[in-house]
């Protein structure tokens, strides 16, 4: 399918105002790409369609997980994890989508992962510091995000966490994972 | 062995600062238990126990959780969390404690674990809150304490993983389950 069919099908999905984030997010993670070394073709085209099953009824996005077998431990988790796997199962069995390293950004880019490859860190981060987000702390990702993309994601997951914590809700464990290993690779890199 | 015994031995691990903290956490402990229906006995003994390993040398606690083959993805992750299940391998094997409730108290007291047991949040509620313990929302701990041993211990593990969060340091996963299980427990009770 052609990027401007995949297009006009995900403005079909949300409101006008998500696919300004949308775009926002399309952007940022080409930049992220040209900045630290990824593929912009692929950067551009996850962003496209993270966001995908967003905007959809919430037993929709229960039905895809339970019916594709994906992890379904999520189920007990924030609903708003829940559209990422939705989003990358209907890339894959609906758009044509059969890169993996794509379908992985979309997939993690909301939990993030233990080991996250390069394009699932710029299309989380991207998701965090595109233009159209206003929340205590992204400048200070953002700034971070000009030189180091694990510790500007590494402040991003800190901000949901402590949100998490303040709201009494629970914390998706593989978060966490994702947020150790980055520090992991960093203490690794300067080791 | 009887307490008295058991009471040097425990002594002889430790300088005289954490030996008073030990007495606080026994303190609050039978305090904790008589407000919520636990076994004194099991309080007392799981608390003088519960820090028995915490001033071994670093190299001495590792050896025991490697050479007992306890969970050993333990090592790593911060080494304030090894004493804990090092305690309780030392218990059982050298100081002939054989009650499982409390030997999972003192090898859970540090990180939690999903499906803490009345004894486990017991301990590991009284060694934040022991009288001698001074830290930013301590306070507010303790008047939780007052009426709900799962509200006190979700807001001691909050504190505990926005201070690692402040430090840019790992958290343990299996705090965060034993912290969203406690969140399942208040929510299951509500509902």
């Amino acid at each position: 399918m052609d990027r401007e069919r995949l297009i006009d099908l995900v403005r079909e999905q949300m409101p006008e105002q998500r696919w300004l984030h949308t775009q926002g997010v399309m952007e940022t993670s080409v930049v992220l790409a040209g900045r630290f070394g990824a593929d912009p073709v692929k950067a551009d085209l996850a962003a496209l369609l993270h966001d995908y099953c967003k905007y959809w009824p919430i037993e929709q996005q229960r039905k895809v997980i339970e019916q594709a077998g994906l992890a379904d431990d999520l189920l007990q988790y924030d609903k708003p994890l829940w559209h990422a796997p939705a989003g990358a199962w209907v890339a894959e069995q609906e758009l044509g989508i059969n890169d993996k390293e794509i379908l992985d950004a979309i997939r993690y880019h909301t939990s993030g992962r233990p080991g996250m490859t390069l394009l699932d860190k710029i299309v989380c981060l991207a998701d965090y510091i595109e233009p159209g987000r206003d929340f205590p702390g992204v400048e200070q990702i953002r700034s971070l995000a000009e030189l180091s993309l694990e510790r500007a994601l590494i402040a991003g997951f800190d901000s949901t966490i402590s949100f998490l914590l303040q709201k009494g809700q629970k914390v998706y464990p593989m978060t966490i994972m994702a947020r150790n290993s980055l520090i992991d690779e960093l203490v690794q890199r300067s080791g």
